[in-house]
C-alpha cells in the first residue's frame, strides 16, 4: 500500500482535508500527542489505522498544559524523526501547528473537569488538567474526529477527555489503549531521554513495584499496606523522589479504603529522578 | 411551502437527523433559545431560514446559568405555544430536551471566558456565562451548526460566545441579530410577562434613555455626564431599581474613559423591576 502522509500546519488547510472527508462519508480519527514519538504513539496510530478511514496526528506541545517551572521550553522535539516516523506508521494527516497558529492571541477560554481532577497529577501539576482539555477540545473542533486515541500511561487524562466528551456530548468515543514498555518494563515516554544511565535503572522501580503490587493484591495484602511497600521499593532507590503513590477506585480517581471484590482500582505513581518526572500505572480488578 | 416540523426531544434522535443532513451536504443553523418565544426570538429563525438549509432552534431552559437566587423555577414556559410559532416561523427541527436529558449526572465540565464576563451581567450574575458557555458548546457538539443566531439583546452572551467559538476553533459562525422592540420601544423579553402595569410603563425609561443617550452622544456631551443623565432618568422612575449603567468599549467591553472618534461604545443597562430584571443596550459609533 503506498501512503502519502501530508504535514499541514494551519487550521484553516486542516478544515479543508476535513470536509473533504467528512463529504466523502469518512471515518476520521485522532491521536494527539506532543511528538518525540515512541512506540507508544505509534500503538495509538496502528489503532486508530484499524478503526478509521483517515488517520490524523497532531503534534503540538501545549504550553497551557505546562505549568511556570514545568518543561515547556525543553521538553524534546524532533519534527524529522517524528515526520518519518508517523509516515511509517501510517499517519494520514500529520498536524503540526505553531504555537501562534493554535493560540495567536492569549486564550480567553478555559475548560475544567472537577472530581477526577482532584487527586494524582491533578493535584501536584494545578491548570495541567485545564490545558489539556482546552486544547483537546480545540483539537476535536478543528479535526472533527469520530473516534481520539489515548494511551492510558496518562489514565487521568483519559479520565478527564472521558468525562469532558460525555458532559459536553461530543460526537467523539474516546479510546484508550494500552501502555506499551520497554523490554526492560519502562513504560515508554517522551521524557525518558532526559534520564542519566543511573537514573535509568532507578526509574526501573516503577513498573517493578506495579508488578510486585498485582501479586501483592492476588495474596489478599491489605491496599494501604501494599501503598506502604511500593513507597518503601521506590525509596529504596536514592536517586527517586516520590511525588504520588495512589490507589483509587478507577475510573472516578475516588479514594478507597476497603476491598470490595470486582472493583476496579488503579495503582499510579509520579516519581522523580532529578528534573525529570516520570508516571506510570496499572489498572486492574480487586 | 409546506413544512412539517419535527419535535425531538433526545440527543441520540437529533443525532440521526443531523448525520444525515450532514451526509446531504446541508448548512445547517441553530437558534438556542430558553423558549416563551416571541419576536425577537422570530426574527433569528428568520435570518437562519435565509442562510441555511436546515434550521434548528432549541428551547432549553439551562439550570446552570441561573444563579441560586434567580428565577429558574419560574421562568416562563409554553411550549404548546411555542411550538406553534416555531413551526410557522419555519424552523425545521425543534429540540426540547429535558433537564435530565442534557445533565443526567451532575456536570462535571465547566467552561469560562474571562475579560468579557467582566462587566455587565458577568459581574451582577456570578457564574451565569460559564452556565451560558457550557450549554452552548454542549448544543454545538449536538446539533453541529454552522450558523448560529443571537439576539443583540444580550449582547454580553453575544461577546462570549464569538470569544469561545474564536478560541476553540469551533466550526460554526455567530451572526448577532438586531434587537426587536415592541412598538413603544420596550425591548422584547420573555421576562416582560412578569410585569405589573405600573412597571411595564416605567420599563420604558430603558429604551427610552438609551435613544436620548444617542442624541447627548451626537451633541458632543461627555461619556460619563451621559453616564449620568441615564441614571437620573431611570431613577425617577419610583419602581425602578438600577443594577448596572454602563458605558464600555465595544465588542471587548473593556473601560472607556475618552472619546476616540471611530471606536464602537455599547451603552449597556440592567433595571430591576420587583424581582424582574430587564436588559437593554445600544451599540454606536462614537
Amino acid at each position: 500500500m503506498i501512503q502519502t502522509m501530508q504535514q499541514i500546519s494551519t487550521i484553516a488547510e486542516m478544515r479543508v482535508h476535513i470536509k473533504e472527508a467528512r463529504r466523502l462519508g469518512k471515518t476520521i480519527g485522532i491521536v494527539p500527542t506532543m511528538g518525540f514519538l515512541h512506540q507508544g504513539h505509534l500503538s495509538l496510530v496502528k489503532a486508530a489505522r484499524e478503526k478509521c478511514d483517515l488517520v490524523v496526528m497532531s503534534i503540538f506541545v501545549n504550553p497551557l498544559q505546562f505549568g511556570p517551572n514545568e518543561d515547556f521550553e525543553r521538553y524534546p522535539r524532533d519534527i524529522e524523526h517524528d515526520r518519518q516516523m508517523a509516515q511509517s506508521a501510517g499517519v494520514d494527516l500529520l498536524f503540526t501547528p505553531e504555537v501562534s497558529e493554535m493560540y495567536p492571541k492569549p486564550i480567553l477560554t478555559n475548560i475544567s473537569v472537577s472530581n477526577v481532577t482532584e487527586q494524582l497529577c491533578g493535584k501536584s501539576r494545578p491548570g495541567h488538567f485545564d490545558g489539556v482539555a482546552t486544547v483537546v477540545t480545540k483539537l476535536f473542533q478543528i479535526v472533527q474526529p469520530d473516534y481520539a486515541f489515548f494511551g492510558q500511561k496518562d489514565a487521568q487524562q483519559v479520565a478527564v477527555v472521558t468525562q469532558m466528551t460525555y458532559d459536553l456530548s461530543m460526537p467523539v468515543q474516546i479510546v484508550p489503549c494500552p501502555i506499551v514498555r520497554e523490554e526492560d518494563g519502562l513504560a515508554m515516554s517522551s521524557r525518558n531521554v532526559y534520564l542519566t544511565p543511573e537514573q535509568r535503572k532507578e526509574a526501573l522501580v516503577l513498573s517493578q513495584s506495579l508488578k510486585q503490587a498485582k501479586s501483592w493484591l492476588g495474596e489478599g495484602v491489605a491496599l494501604s499496606e501494599i501503598r506502604g511497600r511500593i513507597i518503601d521499593m521506590i525509596a529504596a532507590m536514592p536517586l527517586a523522589s516520590i511525588d504520588y503513590v495512589e490507589l483509587l477506585r478507577y475510573p472516578d480517581l475516588t479514594p478507597i479504603e476497603q476491598r470490595t471484590p470486582g472493583e476496579s482500582i488503579i495503582i499510579a505513581l509520579a516519581v522523580r529522578f532529578g528534573h525529570t518526572r516520570l508516571i506510570d500505572n496499572l489498572i486492574t480488578n480487586i
